[in-house]
């Protein structure tokens, strides 16, 4: 395991009373003994597939890379169609491994296509995107676990009838490859039909925890990222959270604080990733966490309203917007800090003559992203405020692997500790049902009746 | 005004036991007076000369638009150098009115060189920019309100070190204008050294309210926005807020509602627009709430601790994210729907051949967006959580505008509710005092021991 885990400032000796105490951890072995057995006792068993993801072979992995570079040698824009647990993945990885401004760098520069991962159906969005695409020399991965999510499939619906008519039905064909769950569903009925290559989600994989899968593995082969590192990472990773230890499983001992800390009123999980590279892992961490927590019954069916509200934060950025209320506001927030150790790049500041600034020149930029992070957890710390720090040595594939495993991990044993479902997500159906109503689908007649008969009183209205 | 607010659902006739009672809003009468007559009676003194941005004259806007033409003619790049409140306006504003790919246009078509806002010091992302930017050609607006923020030093440093380089001493200088404290601080003391345009902050506009000012309008000028139309719609919400009938001033009726719910348990507030353009404007709201109300003591001193954490989110794509654990999480929560009744572009989905997502067919995107809105609503309501919904008929400068001054106004009158001072920000101090000391800078000798007093237990590490 390369990356590291710092939890000294969750514990009473660093923060006081509002930390946690040695003897909690200590007093609740028989709860950290069910919570890793119920996680690993089930590996690889019903929804827990996702634990089996990294596992495969790299004979299957020399496949998927070079049907991605089949892909990437043509392709001038790549686009991944999918939503929530289909985009995040893809998302936060590309976000990591890739130049900041992938898509602005010259071609030979880049070496792979544009990529533009749609995970919204804002018309202005689609309309914006194809300002910038040639569909003609653009190639779509369209993924939906379900292969029923209505916003992948009017995207999909969308993008295949402007290839088919860009590029005649058979060629159009070859612009579009479908990952869903095997043999089931309707994107797979539809791709069986049309002949799209597909590539199949295991069905005890969820959304949330399927960037290992062939959801983010085919992006990531099209991309040419180094999908055998990011696998070691994620093996190593899966090592360390089979630890029975608690105070040697990084993911069992975070969720247990985690837990904690929830339980005595800190509802609020911020996490703060001190790299632009690493802004968007922090919305992954956002998903898991919030779908896979927030739960209104246990197992045993008993009411309990559950989870943290993630909310996601960039240093030093919003050290200048956030800051502030995590030091002086209530002591209702885990602040989860994710710091590099080294950069992907050394920028000096110089000591040029304008009279300025003294006190930065002859330093890096590494050297004082590094200082307002050390800073910062000095403050909250300072000021009572329970923090951990994941500390990377590096961003890469290896360490990205790692970082995404631990958050499948942690979550799973938090589930576990708070005895809930992880893997549901039983408070989406209502939103989703009252929108086949209002768009017209067959069999909502009745839930039509309902919309129609929220009544909006004037009064609570200003306009 | 053309947003509208619906509060329907902050109230028990529609949530029940978790809304707020009318007799609640009404029996408050005294504290409505009260912030309204603090925020309004104070307009335009002190900390509050914000309230002032929008009514600079037409020929004052000519002549910032002049200014930002003569830098549109010549840049490929510009640059804004800067970090929250001098950071998250520019962002937010381009985010909403420019093309959502704006830097991946063809130059013919945007209209406007790239546009870059660089709000942190990760030493990747400085390498990165200056990747994609050809330096001599680019131009850097340097903001900082106090003229000393660290990060924006060092960033125009490496810059302008760059820029002479480059370009020689005297033409480097004509690639650097700054926006600051009129009169006061180092970068307005370097600037004037050296020879820089300056575009002045009022001494009373507080960062995080200064998008109005030349901290904001400089920018615009420069990318070509409607300037004019941005500040008439100030202008109309500044009146809508100054009526101090509270049923009819959105700012103090929602400043309210909020602050009830705070007091009751609701310490999370969630921004969700349903446009991609406006997804950095949670940000806008995020730094501007999370700053102001989050505040140790209130203004007679006593330790209150408050603050409502704002979380941002994006519809229809957080709803594969967030939406679970807001219907069934803690009713701890305040969710702030962000509508468009126009969209910019309307996208069909076809009535194609391929034999999927029947339901679909013959609608556009813009009737499912709105549908997904409108069904979360719902379905919130419906599980009894706190929400409302700003609506604008579609998203412009004129709009824009007007959510802007609504969010200052808010902010403002809850400050005032509260009765803390909104516009201070001491949080942050020990943070930067600690950065200082760790870059070495003279007179921070003591706060270093300090920094090295700190004993790290290896026992509560991991790796």
């Amino acid at each position: 395991m390369k990356l590291k885990f710092d939890y000294n400032n969750m514990m009473d000796c660093a923060i006081g009373a509002h930390g946690i105490k040695k003897s909690e951890i200590d007093g609740a072995m028989t709860a950290h003994q069910s919570a890793f057995t119920e996680v690993i006792a089930n590996s690889g068993k019903g929804w827990q597939e996702w634990t089996e993801t990294p596992m495969i072979s790299d004979a299957t992995v020399d496949e998927l890379c070079a049907f991605g570079k089949s892909i990437r040698d043509k392709a001038t824009s790549f686009v991944v169609l999918g939503i929530g647990g289909s985009a995040l993945g893809p998302i936060c990885v590309f976000n990591a491994l890739l130049h900041l401004h992938h898509n602005e760098l010259p071609k030979e520069m880049r070496k792979a296509p544009k990529i533009y991962v749609e995970d919204n159906v804002d018309p202005e969005r689609m309309a914006s995107l194809l300002d910038v695409i040639d569909i003609k020399t653009s190639y779509f991965n369209v993924i939906t676990k379900s292969g029923e999510t209505s916003e992948t499939l009017s995207q999909f619906i969308i993008l295949y009838n402007m290839l088919k008519k860009a590029l005649g039905e058979t060629a159009a064909k070859e612009h579009i490859f479908v990952t869903t769950t095997d043999g089931k569903g309707s994107l797979y009925n539809v791709a069986k039909k049309e002949g799209f290559k597909i590539f199949g989600i295991p069905s005890g994989v969820g959304g949330r925890f399927s960037v290992l899968s062939n959801v983010g593995l085919v992006p990531f082969a099209v991309m040419g990222l180094d999908i055998k590192s990011m696998l070691a990472g994620a093996r190593a990773m899966r090592k360390a959270c089979e630890n029975k230890d608690v105070y040697k499983n990084p993911a069992l001992m975070t969720a247990f604080l985690q837990v904690k800390s929830m339980q005595a009123g800190k509802n609020i999980s911020v996490m703060m990733p001190y790299a632009d590279g690493l802004r968007t892992m922090a919305d992954f961490y956002c998903q898991i966490w919030a779908e896979s927590l927030g739960k209104a019954v246990d197992k045993a069916g008993k009411t309990v309203n559950y989870g943290q509200t993630p909310a996601k934060s960039l240093g030093v950025t919003d050290q200048h917007s956030q800051v502030q209320l995590y030091t002086e506001g209530p002591y209702d927030k885990v602040v989860t800090f994710i710091g590099v150790e080294q950069y992907g790049a050394t920028v000096d500041i110089p000591n040029d003559s304008a009279d300025v600034g003294d006190f930065l020149k002859g330093h890096t930029l590494n050297e004082l992203i590094t200082a307002e992070r050390k800073s910062t957890e000095f403050a909250l710390t300072k000021a009572g405020r329970s923090n951990f720090t994941i500390l990377l040595p590096e961003v890469n594939a290896e360490t990205v692997g790692e970082l995404l495993m631990y958050f499948m991990y942690q979550t799973a044993f938090a589930g576990a500790y708070l005895n809930i479902d992880t893997f549901n997500q039983p408070g989406v159906e209502e939103g989703k049902k009252a929108t086949f109503a209002m768009i017209g689908r067959k069999g909502y007649e009745e839930k039509l009746k309902e919309l129609n008969s929220a009544v909006k009183k004037d009064e609570y209205i200003i306009c």
